[in-house]
């Protein structure tokens, strides 16, 4: 009786609690406005200032044989992800470094080297952050962007009747990633889509500038794991068919059928726009695709109710919910490729 | 000869080169037009957004018996005092965590707790961040503000015949640390004055206001080291008179003079203003001072030239240069008060 009160009196660690049900704690006990979605969105005039960070740590977020420019490039990626899933233009970015005393000032420069190149294919640039003693490396992205308020579309939108679109392939990243860490080695153009990630910026912004998307959020956590959280936070029922999920030739010629699976639809890291947009989006879609280079493909509806059903061959598969946590996965110590879809 | 030459070959470790050679390494090799002040500015329309990252480590920067709470709220004051030292009202503030797996989910919240109270105060809010696994404690927390362009000050606008002012008094915070570091206790005021200060948003604001203010930054690294910045930012000599610089009661009656001095001129940790403005800000300074309650005081002039001289009694003194570095710093592992004045 009494080991069982010292036990429920015993301040709960966050090991026991996991990544999610703290994050839903924080924000239910310092509540903001501003929170809850891809980015931090504040207002100002017309427009949200877009305001997100990133962490990444040597000993869960970096895979084998990455260099650290392509680690700097993958960062900050990640972070530009963020604002473009709410359609917003990246203003500028700052890396903050927790570096051990015996890393090489090659290595700290490949790194922001990365994150400098990354950002200025988006237009902007590196402007500084902070340098700090670290037992390991670690590093903090933050991205500002900007968005006029007509132009900003949330998690919270998705209607009935609704078409859910994304952009570019699924499963590819996460296939490359399970081999890299076996010591595999994968094709450059694989490496590229997995280290070198593109975000969707101008994708985002003309699918957005047809005024018919109603909810939007990256796929860095999983193709699943965003359908759920667009479900969950639109109250709604999301249902795609599997067979028109996006997927490249290298991915489905290297793993079994059940591993393109997997892949697909749980290993995230792919930094593709999952969106829900009016009907009439179709019309559009050709010739954005077309401007940008990028597949855009619709996968699947918005129906009243609720939860995430996968159709393949027109049947419904039972999906096991799963997704990554920093503290409870079995794979802590390797590359989660998580944390950034939300910001916390 | 070949023993040499590997030596040279060799790449530079970032504990041999310091923090400041990397720093000035860094922005040298990733240029930035936003780059060089305690913010970087990114111009939007009239205004300039401007945004801060501050990273502080368990093993540096946190001095004994502090709480989570307390180390949150220093570093969220931190982050502000970077956006007020250039004129800014602070719009959002996010917390990006490395968290070790043993750490309670009530530490995680005291800290979360401490930037959000913090924050508070300056009219923002805690707009989210990101939640990573660490080896041990660290966080980053991060600073958007904004300020029209015709109110930004920088540290490179300091004239020949201008005034240097400070807010607040000087050395208590540092005194404090280097007794808590000791294991002794300080009173509770003085407690307040090290681990939860009061950034000069307001007094900033009023102060720039009077367009009499040339150039400005936060005592953060400390006094001397503030003013040795804006003095070669500015390309002119700083001349202050030691007697002037306001010191609190506390400090006086409890160190040697020796130690007093070290504490007020290379102590940091204050987050006062250091301005330099023309000579007619007097006029103000009174006023200002009893709308804020923030005493103010002239503590010496600009000259052509270059340097620093502090006079003592009407003499110079000769002031051997001196500053925290992450890494080469003796005091590595002691909490080292750095990192915040300057973005990079």
């Amino acid at each position: 009786m009494i080991l069982e009160m010292s036990l429920r009196c015993y301040p709960m660690r966050v090991h026991d609690l996991g990544e999610h049900e703290l994050i839903k704690r924080i924000i239910k006990r310092l509540p903001s406005p501003n929170i809850g979605d891809d980015c931090a969105a504040v207002p100002l005039g017309d427009s949200y200032l877009l305001i997100t960070v990133d962490g990444i740590h040597e000993k869960t977020d970096i895979p084998k044989g990455a260099t650290l420019y392509e680690i700097g490039w993958y960062a900050c990626a990640s972070t530009i992800s963020d604002i473009a899933s709410k359609g917003g233009k990246p203003l500028s970015i700052l890396a903050s470094l927790f570096i051990p005393e015996d890393m090489s000032e090659k290595d700290v420069m490949s790194f922001l080297k990365g994150v400098d190149d990354c950002a200025s294919v988006y237009g902007a640039f590196l402007d500084g952050g902070d340098i700090n003693y670290g037992d390991s490396f670690s590093a903090d992205v933050v991205g500002l962007g900007i968005v006029e308020k007509r132009h900003y579309v949330s998690r919270y939108g998705a209607r009935p009747d609704d078409v859910v679109i994304v952009t570019g392939t699924f499963g590819t990243p996460s296939g490359a990633l399970s081999m890299l860490q076996e010591g595999l080695s994968v094709p450059d153009y694989v490496r590229r889509k997995l280290l070198m990630p593109t975000p969707r910026v101008r994708e985002s912004i003309l699918l957005i500038s047809t005024g018919l998307v109603t909810a939007s959020i990256d796929s860095s956590d999983g193709l699943y794991e965003s359908l759920r959280i667009l479900s969950e936070c639109s109250e709604v029922n999301i249902t795609i068919d599997y067979e028109r999920v996006p997927k490249d030739e290298w991915l489905e010629a290297t793993f079994s059928e059940e591993s393109v699976f997997k892949h697909v639809l749980f290993g995230g890291g792919e930094f593709e726009l999952v969106m829900t947009a009016r009907p009439e989006i179709v019309n559009y879609i050709g010739r954005i695709s077309k401007l940008t280079g990028t597949r855009i493909s619709v996968i699947g509806k918005v129906y009243e109710g609720k939860g995430v059903k996968i159709l393949a061959k027109g049947h419904p598969l039972k999906v096991s919910e799963r997704g990554w946590d920093s503290f409870k996965s079995q794979d802590n110590r390797h590359f989660r490729r998580n944390g950034s879809s939300s910001n916390y």
